[in-house]
């Protein structure tokens, strides 16, 4: 049997952790490290990127396939000389449980004031605070791909009234949505709201003054709380920290940022009722990525259709 | 139509909010409180407890039917002079829903470091925790009464591996149950111990050295977790602050403590990753209170039998 086509990873995270992935993967093939600057790359076909080096599209001219190390492919579109190559998107069940955990661990956060009995905990204070259930707060999910799909199940699972928006309209059994047209109803409706949104030029900064000024005032939880877990570049950090000042939001969880690490003056470390978390929502498994490539690799080789391809100009 | 039988209510709960449960209850029926020292409670056939009075039985001796302010019945069996009647337990799908929200949060609350990211942003840390998922991780749930059973399901939608142990065998679908003798086993396999117990002498103080030693070490958090929403009389507070510091335990959840309010004196407060509640994990919705017992006083006064009756030999 010839040797298979090599692949070449260009992956910044922790190198250990891609070490231990890589045991075990890619059999009988070459597998380079383009972190290795003596390496010859030019027989790679396949590609790992995640912040990729900036010549790394001229030490491997004869790719043929690229793989997305990351949920979002904002990142990897935004490359500089990216080449014209089909881009497989990174999916898989573990990256989209893990972002259900995340999300319905802030809900409930929210809904049952973890934040404030954190607070009387570190003053030894026994005191029983007033609270809603699920059912009487409305979590409206922004961003109905599989990640919001699989929340929106979880959440309601959980008790909440789940309500849904998505630039284009989907239908989801059991779930009233909302398209672009009917964002204002969506809002208005809304006492906790989910950004799992893709980063694009329609959602650049889409979070902000005039998008929180719209949701729900006076539901069960007094204010709206705003939760994100998509894109940074979705939300305008300004506007957050002055609605949660002014009481245009009582609450927030954010794990994604403008710009990441959040600069340690930012004010919403600080800030009550704020739970921050370092981009860590829906860490990324390695091992998962890899399987899923192997399993697009060999459709590759066998002629077949590749699966869960970016559609780069709707941008995800 | 003659005026039907009146109620007496002794509910040692904020009079506010039993004054507003009451508010649309109770409809052409005489509404005593037990409070009210000069009132004639003579003629009260059905009575709502919770911490009552000494004297409410002599001053109410014609009493038909008892009703539980609370879900635990262990109160309401150690009164003093309890006369003879049928207890209608509190049942409803707000409390079962409330326990589960509570016991979803804690669970996810571990499993995702909440307590270090928490500790991680009072010291504006930006930092990415490794964490399994929670497929990695067994929650055994002990106690597999309604409010057990409602958060195995919620567990396992989450994406947790689930066992349950009750002191007779109990079978739910697609989950692997223990019985009195598989004790150890089932703790031999558990990362996250769940509390959902009533109190009995069998479970008085069940929550100890021995048991907390029996659980299964170097599972994906390294170290068990313990979380009790049941009752704070299974628990042996000396044994959990001695198991957190040696390491027995990797953290805990608590709402319910041995004596209530937790003393500010007692170490629990202050120990990483360990989060308190002021026995808020579901706390009584009195109005479902009040809407079950219209209907049990209803099929009483027609001859029907009472449902979800306190056994009191068994003790809940």
């Amino acid at each position: 049997m010839s040797e298979k086509a090599s692949v070449v990873i260009d992956l910044k995270f922790e190198p250990e952790d891609v070490a231990r992935a890589l045991a075990g993967s890619f059999e009988g093939r070459k597998v380079l490290l383009a972190s290795d600057k003596s390496a010859d790359l030019s027989g790679a076909r396949y590609a790992f990127l995640w912040k990729p080096d900036l010549d790394l599209f001229e030490r491997a001219p004869n790719l043929e396939v690229l793989f997305s190390g990351g949920a979002g492919v904002d990142a990897i579109l935004a490359v500089p000389g990216l080449p014209d190559l089909p881009i497989v998107r990174f999916v898989d069940e573990s990256l989209t449980t893990r972002m259900s955990e995340w999300v319905v661990l802030q809900c409930l956060s929210h809904l049952r004031q973890a934040p404030a009995y954190m607070r009387q905990q570190a003053s030894r204070t026994w005191r029983e605070l007033s609270q809603p259930e699920a059912k009487e707060l409305t979590v409206g999910v922004m961003g109905l791909g599989i990640l919001g799909q699989d929340a929106v199940r979880k959440l309601k699972v959980m008790g909440f009234d789940v309500i849904g928006w998505s630039r284009t309209a989907k239908t989801i059994d059991g779930i009233e949505t909302f398209d672009a047209a009917g964002l204002d109803d969506f809002l208005g409706r809304t006492d906790i709201l989910v950004g799992l949104l893709p980063l694009t030029d329609d959602t650049r900064g889409i979070f902000d003054a005039s998008l929180f000024s719209r949701l729900r005032q006076g539901g069960a939880l007094g204010r709206p709380i705003f939760i994100n877990a998509g894109r940074g570049g979705s939300q305008v950090e300004a506007d957050i920290v002055a609605a949660l000042d002014k009481g245009v939001l009582g609450g927030a969880s954010l794990d994604v940022f403008e710009v990441e690490p959040l600069a340690a003056t930012s004010p919403l470390w600080g800030m009550d009722n704020v739970i921050l978390t370092a981009h860590a929502a829906a860490a990324s498994d390695i091992r998962s990525l890899f399987a899923n490539a192997e399993k697009q690799i060999e459709r590759w080789e066998q002629g077949e259709p590749l699966q869960h391809l970016v559609d780069k100009v709707r941008g995800y």
